[in-house]
């Protein structure tokens, strides 16, 4: 089976298009998993636990187990390999390198880690993204525009024929870089405003969507706009959110809740009426 | 003493601007260090050890070595603290993400690994970049204009303006991210015949150069276009043609060969009539 694949298997069976971020803060672990031997792994495998059955994905941030010293790639292995087999896991980790190297990041998501999909920086080109693009059932997923204010700076430059950049990378991973149909978008939901001009370009990429929790994005508003037109193929992220709904003990409990909030407040907005 | 300040000293006591980057290809270890213990390390820290005296920088690759399983990253920090102390380490890792998730990536490279300076990919902007420049005695360099012909489908995009992407990148670096003095640009060799309009907008960042080595870059041209007004700031950077200069156990004395002969090429083009 493909990413997309599996995607929109779980997506259907969970009735739900939540990707949820494992963003891992060692300074926020809650108190009921840092009594535990590994509390990262502990408190990522207790969420996944309490919140398979209510997403589409699980999204572990790269830079969170990186950053918790050089045993924490073997933390993010572990994580991984905590999921349920059926559901994807998207390794956040915006690489983007030439040739060799590129091969070599490929090799680190998809085959040591477990990943079935990375998200990528396109700043480099086709020939970049292609050592992860060669694994066809591996998704691939484009930094487009970015929900932070700075993204501005480069992404939305109007290009000589009048078109902001991010969309001639929208434009390009639909037609160029989509050959073996593994290619997806990454769009801020801080600007669900131009997500429906996004989706025109790629009417069948999926989208992932970040920014709809402690970011403050418009959640209605990014579901409606990231969906495709079966209602399908949006990926709505959510991290810090869901991760520390509580700080106590019952930490999963409350990510469940959160995460089940979350799910249904997305079906609201696919289902106006009813 | 800062990034800068470390290169331009190391630059001027080795008389060198050559970077050498440490790519270590498990299949391609020479049989002087593939029977050690952990091949990698040794493979590395004897390339170092051959060449210290013959460099103003070394680049450790991120992507080689997280393919190498999860203990890769204690590996690389090893190799790292095998630098001697006064070389500046450039951590290649082309991050780029945003706020609490580049602050990850910047406490990763800086304080678990103990790199000196990064690079980083511009395209999320600047308050993507802020956590990494925070670090003021560090050294982040940004990918501006990248040696794979697939480089020119985004970077040479231009703009309403008529200027090349990549030329806003170099503009910005200059005007608006290097309010700490510690911006640099990554600017591949392939390119060189633009160098000269990168460095007229840039004229004190220093420039890292790659693709002279086996990518093929031309390297009077190269250095000639990287370097400042004083003949300094240019970061010269071979990897493959150096690290597997031999396959057998005179691997070491071989890197330093052709260590050498790189960096006399280098200083014949700064110095023509000499």
């Amino acid at each position: 089976m493909t990413f997309l694949e599996m995607l929109c298997d779980v997506g259907r069976r969970n009735r739900s298009l939540l990707c949820i971020g494992l963003d891992p803060d060692p300074a926020r672990i809650p108190a009921g998993a840092r009594a535990a031997p590994d509390p990262i792994y502990t408190f990522c495998a207790a969420v996944i636990d309490a919140t398979a059955d209510l997403v589409c994905a699980f999204k572990p941030n790269s830079a969170f187990f990186e950053a918790l010293g050089t045993t924490g790639m073997e933390t993010l292995r572990r994580v991984i390999a905590a999921v349920p087999r059926d559901i994807p896991v998207i390794l956040d980790a915006k690489r983007g390198d030439i040739g060799s190297t590129a091969a070599a990041y490929a090799h680190a998501a998809f085959e040591v880690l477990g990943a079935h999909a990375i998200t990528l920086n396109p700043y480099l080109g086709g020939d970049a993204l292609a050592p992860f693009l060669r694994y066809a059932d591996k998704g691939c997923l484009l930094v487009c525009k970015t929900s932070n204010p700075g993204g501005a700076e480069l992404q939305d430059l109007r290009l000589a024929d009048g078109h902001p950049l991010y969309l001639e990378v929208a434009r390009r991973a639909q037609t160029v870089w989509n050959e073996r149909g593994n290619v997806g978008l990454i769009f801020g939901a801080t600007h669900a405003d131009v997500l429906p001009a996004v989706r025109a370009v790629c009417p069948d990429l999926p989208l992932l969507v970040p920014g709809v929790g402690a970011q403050g994005g418009d959640l209605t508003m990014a579901v409606l706009g990231a969906v495709d037109r079966r209602g399908e193929r949006a990926i709505i992220n959510a991290s810090r959110s869901v991760l520390y709904a509580a700080e106590g003990t019952d930490f999963a409990d409350a990510a469940r809740r959160e995460a089940l909030r979350l799910r249904e407040e997305i079906n609201a907005a696919l289902k106006p009426g009813a």
